[in-house]
């Protein structure tokens, strides 16, 4: 039996159905399915993706038996319409679309009116007694037919068309009558010709193949296979072509075309949301130059075809048990559906839409829980611009979504000013060209951050999602003007002070003061959350240096600690002086004295992190960054601090210099730090465990961990463990209680990824710094990358910034490596992840395929992880789920 | 049968021989040997390594047979000597002594004269005549049976003996009497009781346990313990124990004591090398406060045990068919033999020595070209100071030996100034704090260079190897004083102009004109060198990017090019305006105007190279270093340079700090320039390739190999490679001739190696890059790791400076992931390695045992990795070599 290629519908019985995308593409699917429920779909055909290949594979020749069955199904399309492909009285027409099962930029468009010629021409005119539409499809129809199958400049026929309407004195199509379009169709003929050396096809046949032949081609043409490789589409997967009867939204008043959403794709509310033009096709709705039919309005209109159109999306609706983005057009009355599929939605209607699904009995939570995409939770953590709002509203510039969430305050442009405002109960948004660790203090105070400079991976743009404040980065349109303190894009003038809204979800700037919604961690959220929870095996925990921060992750479900970055508590302006004292001493006496200071602040900031963490797991890192971070570089600050130390500015200056390193991130910091200042990981330790002895001594539940950062050879670790368990054990018997604890390290070098076996050894835990991990990996500075990473992402070098999404090819495998090794020596070995990607949705998915115990990310990305972790156990199969 | 722990040796007959150094340990080896060969040695035994093994098996018990074994060797040795252990009238004397296989640090030292008490203190007095001599003996054996054997602290005896000497108002051991000496044993005897608790032992045999277990005991002595865990040297070797009939080289003047050499150790020159202190001790020649006699003296006053020491140095040598290291003592005019074992050399004598014997017909080419170190080879290459010079010489200080070979010049201070003076045709020293890239020019100039600070892989030391130059690096001892120009070490004060030599050999800074060698390349070396290509299979090849280094290495035996750093072109003075023109061009078409301005200069130096290396292969690497290398950073420079370029001094600011980067290893360099910045890509390809058709119609050989650096992912390679190649295209259609030429990649980070499979499918070579791929795997900027780093080598954290030494477990890893991904995808793949480990010999060794086709140094050093591949062949087995 000859392969089955065509599959037909109409009639209210289709060959296919909506499973059958692979083979019938997204379009064609969804065309078979609506025809299957009985819904009115202009009856046709669909060529499969296997026709497609099969074309490819036989040197762009047609499978055998295929043009038979196109013909047999041109028949019975024939005898379902009562008409005939080219008759000279009513000749059936036909469009044909392409259709693969992803939607692709770049593949071929639509192909209306086919059929049409000389002849068929009149039956059209007469059947439609309107000769312009005639003249006016047929001149469309050598349109689209020269520009998209022969690849002729669409500009040559546009300027014909401006050619005609300047003769008449005319501006728009509309004022061109039947006479005009039949010279414009005589023309067009004439550029055809002259453009390929042929006349314009009469035979109606003759133009399908050649459609057919348009689309299979355009499945290879540049744009689509650029397209594909930069996805990483497989090529094998092919175009199906869809050729379907031609119903006109054009026919006057008593016709229109439109499009709808079964809910609110803004909000997820359950009301029918849609939008129709009379007397127009497809091309007019994009072109948006009318105002088109509320669904009110469309009522009125059009009572019996909106009465059907209702129908029709509650049956698809219920059908599909999803929200629905719909196709569709009325001839004279008559309603016909020419596309469904799943809609698009915001994060809040994703959300709205899951939770009302589950309570309207279609889905189940596990349905539920894998429709919300988890970077979409994002969205919802924070505070947003009223979709309401937004969907009308017009912002003066748009930057990087760099950190999510809206923020609404006055303008202010230096870190000083965002303090000062801020004390006096100001609520600001910070203007920056870039912000360096200077700004801190002035992030911190503002609601938000707005730079017109660095990326997604800018200092502004790490701290502020590090802290969930909303941020706008690399915003280019704006100037920004500190002399002046003021910004403008083009003529608008943003004067400190002004009132400005940013949104980090969409990287909006708006000037005033937009309505803002707070999200709500209860109600809905709250309960998808807890339906995530039952599907979540992997743990996921927080990054958080100081008590506020635990407790924020904590109500976001934080299952402890991965990582505690001492090194911010020593920027505490309380301590850095003392910081600053340890730096300077000569000897390890002064250094000891110094650290002596810091100690009991430590052990303070231990015990609420510890207390906040009753019963959780706390992993505490020794200081990690090189000291000169530590002190000011500017001459005047220098002098300044050494006025307020009591040392000679010269000696501090030459502290600062003798500190200066060529590549800090290569240099003096991690573990290399505690090697050679021994002191200060006594003191870290001491603090620790005497935080968690009395504590334990109150009847808490304390697990410290604690993580040596930087590690590249184990003969690293082990003098550092060994002086690790000995302050332990003098703490432990001083105190005269017993504290469980861990001794681990980081993985962020690859040598430690390549020698984990031997680091396995001594080390309890491996936690992933993959930030490190993939800066040395790459060879890549996160704070340089600015220059040229945009650039490598944009041009596809990289996939995606390696800093956002973990680079499985390369960091991935080293991670992977490391475990094979670590586990190969410590079976029961905890490993986890505490860089950025932690809370990263494919990195999450990696870091649970991968194995790993626990992910950590930022309390405010904690649900989006919990989400991802659900997501991954759910797509391993039943087995690996709780 | 009971296992055999003891093995004799005395009467010309020995049960061990020279190749039982595991069982036996080196020393007791050596003296079987030497008894065989009937040579005069003081009878005794050796306790094997395997007794001390299954002395801490058995939890320090002796294994069942061993002791009756001791008594029985204790019989015969009696029996050869006629003597009785403890015997009150003519008592034998012991030495113990301890001997792993290699000579440890920390190991137990000798205990002499063991077998003396109360009673056989009388019989030694009466058979010497000589009171004090006996009791001289008496206490030295109990002060080394109790520091050594019971760990008294030897100031405690000390200290007794100065209180005597105090008393009797002497200076001198040598002016006690018998009295003195007999006192002393009593105090002595005092002391060891308060220490111990017990009485001194008067049973020789509890002596000999006492010494043979504090023997064994030594193996897991802390300090043992400690070296053997840095060295690597397993715990499971042990120690063997020699027991030796004490010979007495201090019975008057018809005795004493000597070490020699058979042939010079410092020149190689074949004559007998030794000195002899009469009436001494070995402790006595060890002490040095006497001066000892030279050889023709020896003759003179022992005219018999000298002729018997020729006769048995000449059986020994020709024995050994090597230069003997030899300790014999005489006793009475009668010669014994203690110790023999292949002497250590400078790299003069270890060249000459293995030339000498093959031409004396004692040994094969093969040995010859094994017994030379690749790493002494080093000094041959370059000027030195005469050997027989430096044996007497008081240098006035000692700084790293950072770049081989001698210097003489006139101490100037700055890098002008070595300019200047060069150019009036004055040789200098340039002598700083540390250097920089700005002293570059001076650095050229100098004869050679001396800092008092910085490492072995300082920017002196790093630049200096590169160019052959000599350096001492890091000689803390100096103090540089800029302003006044001079330079101390103490009260000595060198001042401009002064006559100064340092030798990079061994980091000596002489003052004055030194006596300087230079080397022959032709004679010794170059027949030496001769041999070693019979040995050698894997290529080895030169960095250099001019001709004139192309030049130098191709004489030093390189077969081709391995990297030519196109950069170092860039900063010649006549073309650095032009590459700053680039920098500073706002677009591409400016960019391609100064771009064209270099283009013919490239290819001129292109041609230079590849006509030098005629028939040989060239790899070229494209631009490397971020750009902001080629812009001055202080603000006078940049105005000045502003002025010079005719461009706004704030412009060139602007672009200065617009390309400042926080970490430029990590920046925007390597591959990312190209990417970035096509067009310099295009120029430098249209340079190689214009330069090879141009060669190639004058009948040159031309094989040009294009590299790409900093390659992360396949994807920034191939864009690359297409560019070259059509470039490539363009340039031969032009000229109308066609060359071969390879595209491929440098293996340089961590990325690479994990995805090599990747980019393999792509590029026709790898290179690695083993300096970045050292600083990326480790985490670690060389350039700053100056801080830490030594004292991680120090404290053996790591076993060398992987920057010096490849990095086997880590970096080597990597390279061998990355070669079998390499191979498994392109099994013919050329693979090379250019990174400054490509001359280092142990290095060398990974390299050839991982399968690389080549490796690539700097010029200097390229007989050193054609001898160290030549090793490494060897050690391979037959098989592998030619």
């Amino acid at each position: 039996m000859a392969t089955k290629y065509v599959y037909y519908f109409g009639g209210g019985k289709a060959e296919g159905n909506k499973d059958m995308k692979d083979l019938l593409g997204g379009k064609g699917a969804g065309l078979c399915e609506m025809t299957n429920l009985n819904i009115p779909v202009p009856p046709g055909f669909t060529i499969s993706t296997e026709a497609c290949n099969a074309y490819f594979e036989a040197g762009l020749t047609y499978p055998e038996g295929m043009w038979d069955q196109v013909l047999e199904n041109m028949k019975k399309t024939e005898a379902e319409m009562g008409k005939k492909f080219g008759d000279p009285d009513d000749p059936l027409l036909v469009s044909v679309r392409s259709g693969a099962k992803f939607s692709m930029p770049g593949m071929m468009e639509t192909v209306l009116n086919l059929g049409l010629n000389e002849k068929s021409l009149q039956g059209l005119i007469n059947k439609s007694g309107d000769e312009r539409f005639g003249w006016d499809a047929y001149r469309r129809f050598i349109t689209m037919y020269g520009s998209i199958c022969k690849e002729i400049d669409r500009m040559k026929f546009e300027e014909e068309i401006d050619k005609v309407k300047e003769a008449k004195g005319v501006k728009n199509d509309i004022d061109l009558d039947a006479g005009d379009m039949q010279n414009l169709t005589t023309k067009f003929k004439e550029i055809y010709k002259a453009e390929t050396g042929e006349d314009f096809p009469e035979d109606p046949y003759e133009q399908l193949k050649g459609s057919i032949n348009a689309v299979f081609g355009s499945w290879f043409g540049h744009k689509a296979s650029t397209y594909r490789k930069k996805e990483g589409i497989p090529d094998n997967l092919g175009t199906a072509v869809n050729v379907c009867t031609m119903v006109f939204g054009n026919m006057g008043d008593t016709s229109g075309t439109g499009v709808a959403f079964t809910r609110d794709p803004a909000t997820g509310e359950n009301y029918f949301y849609g939008e129709m033009l009379i007397n127009a096709q497809g091309e007019d709705v994009v072109a948006g130059i009318r105002t088109p039919l509320k669904v009110d309005e469309m009522a009125k209109a059009f009572p019996d075809a909106y009465k059907e159109l209702m129908e029709v999306q509650d049956n698809l609706s219920k059908h599909y048990r999803d929200m629905l983005d719909l196709e569709f057009t009325v001839q004279d009355h008559k309603l016909w559906m020419l596309q469904t599929r799943v809609g698009k939605r915001t994060a809040p209607a994703a959300l709205k839409i899951a939770i009302d699904l589950v309570h309207e009995g279609q889905i189940d939570k596990k349905t539920a829980v894998s429709r919300v995409e988890p970077a979409q939770l994002d969205q919802l953590l924070h505070p947003m611009i009223d979709p309401n709002y937004l969907k009308t509203c017009k912002p003066l510039a748009k930057g990087l979504p760099a950190s999510p969430g809206a923020a609404v305050g006055k303008a202010v442009f230096t870190s000083e000013e965002a303090e000062e405002w801020a004390e006096k109960g100001e609520k600001v948004i910070l203007i920056r060209l870039e912000t360096s660790p200077e700004d801190v203090g002035g992030m911190d105070a503002a609601e938000g951050i707005l730079t017109s400079r660095g990326g997604m991976t800018s200092h502004a743009a790490v701290v502020a999602r590090g802290w969930g404040k909303p941020c706008v980065a690399g915003c280019e349109a704006l100037n920004v003007d500190y002399k002046n303190k003021k910004a403008s894009v083009g003529d608008t003038v943003i004067n400190e002070g002004d009132w400005l809204t940013i949104s980090g979800n969409n990287g909006y700037v708006i000037i005033g003061q937009a309505p803002v919604q707070v999200p709500e961690l209860t109600g809905d959220f709250g309960e998808f959350m807890e339906w995530v929870e039952e599907f979540r095996t992997m743990s996921v925990r927080a990054n958080a240096d100081s008590p506020a921060d635990a407790k924020v992750a904590r109500e976001f479900g934080a299952e402890g600690i991965g990582l505690c970055r001492t090194e911010h508590m020593f920027f505490e302006p309380d301590r850095i002086k003392a910081v600053r004292e340890m730096i300077l001493a000569d000897d390890v006496e002064g250094r000891k004295a110094a650290l002596a200071k810091i100690a009991p602040m430590q052990k303070g900031d231990f015990k609420g992190l510890f207390e906040v963490m009753d019963g959780l797991p706390v992993t505490i890192r020794y200081l990690d960054p090189p000291l000169h971070e530590f002190l000011p570089h500017e001459d005047k600050q220098i002098e300044d601090l050494a006025k307020d130390l009591g040392v000679p500015a010269e000696k501090l200056k030459n502290k600062v210099s003798q500190l200066h390193e060529f590549n800090p991130m290569l240099g003096h910091r991690g573990c290399r730090l505690a090697i050679t200042y021994p002191e200060v990981c006594e003191m870290q330790t001491r603090a620790i465990i005497e935080a968690a002895c009395e504590l334990k001594k109150e009847g808490k539940d304390v697990i410290p961990e604690i993580m040596i950062p930087l590690v590249a050879t184990v003969k690293e670790f082990v003098p550092l463990k060994e002086l690790c368990i000995k302050t332990a054990d003098t703490v432990m018997e001083e105190m005269g209680v017993k504290v469980d604890y861990k001794v681990g390290t980081m993985i962020e070098l690859p040598r430690a990824a390549i020698t984990a076996d031997q680091i396995a050894e001594e080390a309890e835990f491996f936690s992933f710094g993959t930030n490190d991990l993939t800066q040395t990996a790459f060879g890549l500075s996160r704070d340089d990358a600015g220059r040229f990473l945009p650039f490598y992402v944009e041009q596809k070098v990289l996939p995606e910034d390696p800093f956002v999404s973990i680079d499985i090819d390369g960091v991935g495998e080293l991670m992977k490596i490391a475990i094979e090794k670590g586990k190969k020596v410590r079976s029961d070995i905890k490993l986890g992840i505490c860089g950025e990607h932690g809370g990263e949705p494919a990195s999450v998915k990696f870091c649970y395929d991968a194995g790993l115990s626990y992910v950590s990310c930022s309390p405010y990305r904690v649900p989006i992880a919990r989400l991802a972790a659900a997501h991954a156990a759910l797509n391993a199969g039943p087995s690996a789920t709780k």
